[in-house]
């Protein structure tokens, strides 16, 4: 039962919006991601999104009013609410889901989630 | 919707092994905590036990085998699985449990989980 230490992790990718699962939590998967760029305009009907930022800056854009968020800042988008997060420099992520929920809210256009 | 601030929740107080809930997600708890010290053995039978260590350094003893842990470093106890956190110096860790669940596997010996 080794730790995980999440810059190692991090170290071994370097794709963006492609999430990999560390461990495995209550049915969730935890995740690190490295992100650049926007994402999409998506919401999850059935999950609230965990995002923590490790490294790097990203704001998390909704209808409600965007949250920007730098290193040791977590926030939870609650379920059904649409959101596109955007990062202008590299920012290093930590993600939790349910096992399986899509990282685009649409399981057509989801990134497969490796397992490091 | 504001952002959580994990060093500025942490500033708020100062004692340990008194967990803080900071937000929630999907029916957990996520709280922030210090500790010092040995906790004292316990489990969780129905729930895995989530651990990220924020600042200094935990050792997870467990009947298994010991995880030393440092910052940006995580570990999750398995449901069922004995354990017994303890730390030589002061840390601060991330912890996520479902909501209600006694950080000692007991309610009568429970921390209250204040929420700041």
């Amino acid at each position: 039962m080794p730790a995980v230490n999440l810059a190692q992790k991090l170290s071994t990718f370097s794709d963006h919006w492609a999430p990999r699962v560390v461990t495995e939590f209550n049915g969730h998967d935890v995740m690190v991601v490295k992100v650049k760029g926007e994402f999409r305009w998506h919401q999850h009907d059935d999950t609230d999104d965990f995002f923590l930022v490790l490294r790097g800056r990203i704001t998390i854009q909704m209808h409600e009013g965007n949250v920007d968020l730098g290193p040791g800042e977590l926030f939870v988008v609650p379920k059904g609410v649409q959101h596109c997060p955007v990062a202008i420099e590299e920012a290093h992520l930590l993600l939790i889901e349910p096992r399986g929920t899509p990282n685009t809210g649409d399981q057509a256009t989801a990134a497969t989630r490796a397992v490091i």
